[in-house]
């Protein structure tokens, strides 16, 4: 057998997260009645009888995703199913199921795993999901936490990330941007505790943030919310990559174009003192931070009465035409591009 | 705050898989209504109107579950779907779903992950099921892989490890050993190579294993005919991790014993004479071999003559009562207790 030598070799890092699943999965085709939507929302849509389950399922590694230097093992079990829940509340559906895989080096001793299960417990309790499997096994080298979340919807109301139309209102639920700069004063800190390991790190002002990058919440109370004020949304995405990148989902599948308003973002005062303290642009984070887990959503322009005043709930901007390009409105009233940036794994 | 300067570390190796497994999630509570079966059987099952779902997952560990050496990727993406659709297949359910996440270092280009993708891709379309989404991320080592797998079953159609009676006859499918084997043959030729780089390993009298370790076949044939024999088993489970291991889960789940009869487990020739040759004991293997992804199943006495000659169906012992424990009943009529040896992939 005659060998190639010179084998292709395209390094990842030329093609980026997105590009690579897409370039990856393109070749998957549905064949199964039961599958209503595949790959290419925050989860995927089966269906089962009269009532519909959504699938998700994420990939958290040591070293990539988290850092335990900082991370608590409780807070991390926490966070893995907060990740998994979002995708399920951005289909509009109700998280019902969770699967729990973990990888783990024999570095790790039992009462470690115990710290990682509370936390992954007390969120499966608190969010009201059963942990109906998973998979335990070694690894070579750091912790590896893989998550399915299940959950249902009736037909017909769930929401996909395609269905904004011109003129809909942009809606983002709480604020954003807290995740991000929660992560700078934690990495901070590190910094510090590796030059005085006797320092006590005073986050006594960053509680928020820190809170924000370490426990989040995922928004299962906006999925009752909507239900309560008889909203269904035209497309929905967690932001768990940051704004621009979502508003860009939302664009691209929905083929539509966006204006989004600087000044109506919704920010905490301690993000903004805090991204003064370190001299970065609060509206960089909020557009490009990630990890916020709240529910970014467009509404048909009729439905604004029913959210207006609604303390959860910011209309950012407006859809319009595809061909109008996406844009921020800036304070200043220029209108800038808003690039894909993204949370790209596979450049670190 | 006063720290504990001692902290009680256990190490994992103490506990071994199936016990860290029970610790671990002991505490995790059934609250929904549409789950019929959590934690404890190849897959969960979940009530969604008159359907019922399975779903189960897996991850596969690069050094821990693969050694890239001697297994090609292609191959690895294809075992992967495999192990997980032998779980739903093992609940006597329809696999119909998949979602797939990967972790991978930049040491591989993109080729290796077409080729894994490819393996993925065959399987899918060949098994009949969706890949409906996953995950690809950066790991700082190796490559991991997480598959979940999804499936339906009629209601009561379902067969969990738990229903064997005393008196059921335990029959398996195919024959075992040949995985392990085929390992025994690889692991050999990767020394041959390290001394001799230029070594040409012939396998032709090893095709049968070598296939059964790096390709295997998920049993969704035998679903479907215990459907055409109108035969429901009392009891199932999957072959992974070797006989005496999959006995015992059905023994202890559904409260019986079991005499396992030596000279009637079937094993292909090739096993038996490679057995010989490397001087292995040939029950040893299938008994502890695992990776076979064969199903163990219980079926009622009654059931018997549906089942008789039929090529893809050995009956190798019968469940008894409880106390009776559980034994394998060797060529020379003597009882010798069947020990949970199992794959500990904690203890590596």
């Amino acid at each position: 057998m005659i060998e190639d030598k010179n084998p292709k070799r395209t390094p990842l890092s030329e093609l980026g997260e997105f590009k690579l699943i897409e370039h990856l999965t393109e070749h998957f085709k549905i064949e199964q009645k039961s599958t209503i939507k595949g790959i290419g929302d925050d989860a995927a849509v089966l269906s089962y009888g009269k009532k519909q389950i959504v699938v998700t399922t994420d990939l958290l590694v040591e070293g990539v995703h988290f850092d335990l230097s900082y991370v608590p093992l409780k807070h991390l079990g926490y966070k893995a199913v907060m990740v998994n829940l979002s995708d399920v509340y951005a289909m509009n559906a109700k998280a019902t199921q969770i699967t729990v895989s973990i990888a783990v080096s024999n570095r790790f001793p039992l009462e470690a795993l115990e710290e990682l299960y509370a936390g992954i417990s007390t969120a499966a309790k608190l969010y009201n999901v059963d942990v109906v499997g998973g998979d335990t096994t070694s690894s070579t080298s750091g912790l590896i936490i893989s998550i399915t979340a299940i959950g249902e919807v009736e037909k017909g109301n769930e929401v996909l990330r395609s269905g904004a139309k011109p003129n809909d209102l942009l809606v983002v639920t709480g604020d954003i941007g807290g995740a991000y700069m929660g992560l700078q004063v934690l990495e901070r800190e590190k910094e510090v505790f590796k030059v005085n390991p006797n320092s006590q790190p005073d986050l006594s002002m960053y509680t928020y943030i820190v809170e924000r990058q370490l426990k989040p919440e995922a928004r299962k109370d906006i999925v009752e919310l909507l239900k309560q004020l008889d909203v269904k949304p035209t497309s929905m995405i967690d932001i768990s990559d940051g704004l621009s990148s979502e508003v860009i989902h939302l664009c691209k599948q929905s083929k539509v174009g966006v204006d989004v308003y600087e000044n109506k973002i919704p920010l905490d005062p301690q993000v903004i003192s805090t991204c003064e303290e370190f001299n970065i642009d609060s509206t960089t984070v909020a557009l490009n931070g990630g990890e916020d887990y709240e529910l970014l959503m467009t509404i048909s322009q009729e439905d604004f009465p029913k959210i207006k005043g609604n303390p959860n709930l910011t209309v950012i901007g407006y859809m319009t035409e595809e061909e109008r390009g996406m844009h921020l409105v800036t304070r200043a009233e220029e209108k800038i591009p808003i690039i894909a940036k993204g949370w790209n794994a596979l450049n670190d």
